[in-house]
């Protein structure tokens, strides 16, 4: 396997005008953590059986989950011997610290199924048990000597939280809670882990006490026997059947018949039941946000990190495939040199810098926020909430999209799954639906903004840092091309956008809809304007945040980054002109400038494609992909994984005696 | 199964306030077609084994294959039996007469290893051979005799095809082509059914007569032995692996050392090597065109049908969801009553009625043409071939993109596999990359306009029907809401983006760069500028067409076919009103006014949208979605269907006793 580097490749390194380590160190916030990094990826990565000899891909849907399983539990205990400096940090520390840890695609790729044990079941043991169950279970959980999973979403039921029809009824008597599903609607679906992996669960019911409502609240519910792995009398368990991804995480269905657990069982941080059926109410609901906030957080990291691994692969595939011949008798171009292809991909790398800037400015606003929540202030907590909503939202969309794209500019060999492509689009696009599917969070975000537009109007000028520009009366000044004079653009946008919606909003309520039918009836703009107000904050957290870092870089480095920032924003100009022209003195010579200018751009970043796709630094293992490895050995890599089908291990398979032979005699 | 359907999509059929059956009929060209299609889908779908018990999902790649071999075969003796109708029709006929017909997808929805025997193999022989070669190799072929496929593009070579490194050498000796791969890059990689079932192939080689090239021709190889299926002596073929979608087809790779075959066994309608080593030209090499065509209105015909599918089920399912509370102690309304998700379905409804009109205009000019060069007329072929390219574009960009829409519009349900809708989505993605790649068709498209463009301002003013309107000198009208008016200023954009996109290429070659390089730099915009062709032609052909049948519909149905084209208008609108702005009189006070009017047809669409999507009247085996069948059970069928998982056959995986266990213990 070991050959030597294409050519190509080659060439494409040695005329990279920055340092590729320096980039390399900014992002993995300096050069210890760089080398930490690599250390734990050599010495994990080095451990027999955690890698397959045969492609996943080639396995039965059962054979994977066990292969999977195999391998997660390995990965664990290598993670056990080799990352002991995690063990001495906090859930939340480690969080941070692993921002650019990928470790776990090069071993699960399609995510493992103690997912939700090492995230959700965790957290919420964490974030919603008392200190004495957080103790308890946290230890067990964390020693892996119980497995667990969260349950929440039903059959019948996602987003709308409140008709979950899981049911907790408290048995006074026998200081009990009996869990009950009602009807099929109401079994639990989706818990990554609960096919046949989990034994624990944290499960979201309806509390009942005394034929009352007391809303949704978590139990922690033992499934399974821990000596047998029998699920307990009256649970229903099972997995829920292949998925476009995520096929080795065991995603689980959840019926309980009137399953009892102890009073203590409830997770109890926020409400209580007391052993007499009396219930105490959370002193504050609203610090439930806060584990939402971080799961986003997670989201937006895991996501754009999916398309920088994309993008490395599809930018060295472009740097090595030769194809046409524009002039005649010269060779070949790389695709990489079609302008059309600088189009697709090299936006992509600027994305990925952008969510690397965003998602680390927003994890710090929650740290920050977690703190004073935890002092009892929550004024910043709904601007903290809005934010992560947003960018959830858009960096699920464009990270999804521009995947997509990546794969794509590949041609038919994108369509291979060993490129990896397909893999992550499919784990990509799951984060567009999961955890506030983006409709619906942009319907959230736009409410505060009609919320925030109504207050300014009434005269509250206090608003929230992040939606200040919608004070704005000064008028609409001159285009100007400047990163600062599209950034103001883009705020009259959204400015707009909003203002529009909420004139549709006043006009369908004058119609004589109500309040509700006619927010629904202008929905369409208001999730438009949602977005572009989101598109505001990555636009300007981009740019502070890069700004901010800029004293520290060379003058090589600095140059390439900001090329990649204003291709960015370009690149948004040139792909809003109808806002812009609707609601900015953008005309259309200055459409035909940015033009040029954006083709300009695509041209002094070329030269850097592979230098910059590099410095994302992934190993081979974690990329795994045959037309993006280092080498550039694409379609040696592309042959070899097709030898390894278990189709091609015979010459001739059975079914052509079975079936194809008799066919052909007309004897079937 | 057959259970009661679901009193929502009853309610919906009821409120319904068009004859369902007659928007059926008339997508079938008539009744009586209708109940041909419907009695044969009836006799096929009747016959033991044919469709699964288990879902393929759940089964090994390799098993896949094999099954899917199974089913294919059987298949194709059931139509035998059946469609005695296809027998006596000619080719082409039979592609006409089965437009409407989706059969294969209910029995391999991933698609069969027979896919190209039945297609490309039968009209290369058809199209490339003598009469004789015809008569020889299409009977063995059409009686199952001979199992063919077809093999041009190389791992390394796709789009350019006179990179094609395979080699026919003729030896003057023996009078053998000798067939070589000369490098790894020279294997053919992709041909259907080229795997493990195919025994002969037409390849195209690079022919060579006494150390000249002659370019490339079409040779029939036998590739495996008729008695015992063994690859013949330096033939090399296996499959290629994994990908998205196909993964029955049995896609292979094929690569020769030096292996012989007769001279009679080039395929000589178009070009002759005689005994000798005399190479006698094509006498017109533009009639490989014609076959071109042909295969790009098949995809465009299989692409929008696999919308029309995925709008089925996610319109259904939709009716059937509920979810959210906007108005207190009201019922969770049915998602389809957001006007969010009607906007996310409704005009995929419209496309799919777009593309069905389209594709018919477009095949019956193809049959006209097709006439006009069998008598030596080639004038209409240039025209033809640019609106197949445009077309092609448009239709595989459009209908994927609302296929997974509609995937995301179904949320989490959507990502299972169970749905059909990530199935859809990758056999619809393909589309944009076979068959001519989408970026290379447009700068195909693009260079015609551009010639065109050049054409007029010398003053040839006689130019191809759909391209007139680059003539129009007419200053820019007031903006004018009627659909004409629309399609005017669509005109207008594609115009202006023609103009604009050859002044910018004047610019790059007065800047000093060479035409290609010039090209090149301008390259982003002649891919918008052929965009904005393809979408004028989408939008004047489904008008027209439409207009042309209204005198034969009924009223209601008249009524909402129209309300669908002007959806297709607005919503379009709404999606340029960047380039409108730029480009015509549109104002700030029209794209509001048309923003209203858009959601008041969404309105208007809203109460039909299930009564429409009924009207595709796709049979549940053809649909195959637990999302989507026509009881709107979703629930329940999800939940069956996850039941048949074989890891749900047993309460406990072996994996727990083997990892899971000792690892909770410490002990793995």
């Amino acid at each position: 396997m070991a050959g030597k580097v294409n050519q190509d490749l080659l060439n494409e390194r040695a005329k990279c005008n920055f340092d590729v380590e320096e980039l390399t160190n900014l992002l993995d916030d300096g050069a210890e953590q760089t080398k930490k990094r690599r250390t734990l990826e050599q010495n994990v990565l080095s451990i027999k059986g955690l890698l397959d000899d045969v492609p996943e891909e080639y396995l039965s849907h059962k054979e994977k989950y066990e292969n999977g399983l195999r391998k997660t539990l390995l990965f664990c205990k290598a993670l056990q011997t080799y990352d002991k400096e995690s063990a001495n940090k906090s859930f939340q520390e480690n969080i941070r610290l692993n921002f650019r840890n990928s470790l776990w695609s090069a071993v699960t790729k399609d995510t493992s199924p103690l997912l939700l044990h090492l995230e959700m079941f965790m957290i919420s043991i964490l974030e919603q048990g008392t200190e004495e169950q957080s103790k308890y279970w946290g230890k067990k959980a964390a020693n892996f000597e119980i497995i667990g999973t969260y349950a929440q979403t039903e059959l019948g039921h996602g987003t709308f939280i409140r008709g979950l029809e899981t049911r907790a009824t408290y048995d006074v008597d026998t200081e009990e809670f009996v869990l009950h599903s009602p009807t099929i609607t109401a079994y639990k679906w989706w818990p990554g882990g609960m096919g046949h992996t989990a034994n624990h669960c944290v499960v979201m019911a309806q509390l009942y006490i005394k034929g009352k409502n007391y809303g949704l609240q978590p139990f922690m519910v033992q499934i399974r026997d821990l000596e047998t792995h029998m699920p307990l009398p009256g649970v229903k368990v099972g997995e829920i059947g292949p998925k476009l991804g995520f096929n080795t995480v065991n995603n689980g269905f959840l019926g309980f018949d009137n399953v009892r657990i102890p009073r203590e069982w409830m997770l109890m941080k926020n409400a209580q039941v007391l052993k007499d059926g009396t219930y105490k109410a959370s002193p504050n609901s609203k610090l439930a946000y806060g584990a939402m906030v971080y799961v986003r957080v997670v989201i937006i990291n895991s996501v754009f990190k999916y398309l920088s691994r994309a993008v490395t692969i599809a930018v060295r595939y472009s740097a090595v495939r030769r194809q046409s011949q524009p002039k005649p008798n010269a060779p070949e171009p790389q695709i990489m040199d079609y302008v059309t292809q600088q189009h697709k991909l090299l936006i992509a790398i600027s994305t990925s810098h952008a969510y690397h800037f965003t998602v680390r400015w927003l994890w710090d606003l929650y740290i920050k926020t977690n703190k004073e929540l935890k002092r009892g202030e929550f004024k910043n907590l709904p601007e903290l909430h809005i934010l992560a909503c947003s960018m959830k939202v858009i960096s699920s969309a464009d990270c999804t999209a521009l995947i997509e794209k990546c794969r794509l500019a590949c041609g038919g060999h994108g369509y291979m799954l060993s490129s990896s492509l397909p893999l992550l689009y499919g784990v990509s696009t799951a984060t567009v639906t999961y955890e506030g599917e983006n409709t619906v969070l942009l319907l959230q975000v736009a409410r505060s903004l009609v919320k925030t537009w109504e207050q300014i109007s009434k005269g509250h000028i206090t608003v929230s840092p992040s939606v200040v520009y919608l004070c704005n009366r000064t008028p609409v000044p001159k285009w100007d091309n400047s990163l600062e004079g599209i950034l103001q653009s883009f705020k009259r946008v959204a400015k707009g956008k909003v203002s529009t919606s909420v004139s549709s909003l006043d006009q369908y309520r004058k119609s004589g809809l109500s309040p509700e039918d006619a927010w629904n009836k202008a929905s369409v703009q208001l999730i438009a304007a949602a977005e572009a107000h989101a598109r505001v904050i990555v636009l300007s957290v981009y740019k502070d945040e890069l700004e901010r870092k800029s004293s520290t870089l060379s003058y090589p480095l600095g140059t390439v980054l900001l090329q990649l920032l204003e291709l960015y924003y370009i690149y948004w100009t040139l792909e809003k002109t109808g806002d812009l022209l609707l609601h900015t003195r953008l005309s259309e010579k200055d459409v035909r400038d940015l033009q040029y200018r954006y083709e300009e751009l695509l041209e002094k970043i070329r030269p850097n494609a592979v230098g910059l796709v590099d410095a994302f630094d992934y190993r081979d293992e974690i990329l795994s992909s045959t037309l993006g490895a280092y080498d550039g050995r694409a379609y040696e890599r592309l042959m070899e994984e097709a030898l390894k089908s278990p189709l091609n291990a015979e010459p001739v398979n059975e079914s052509f005696e079975k079936y194809l032979k008799p066919f052909m005699r007309g004897k079937l």
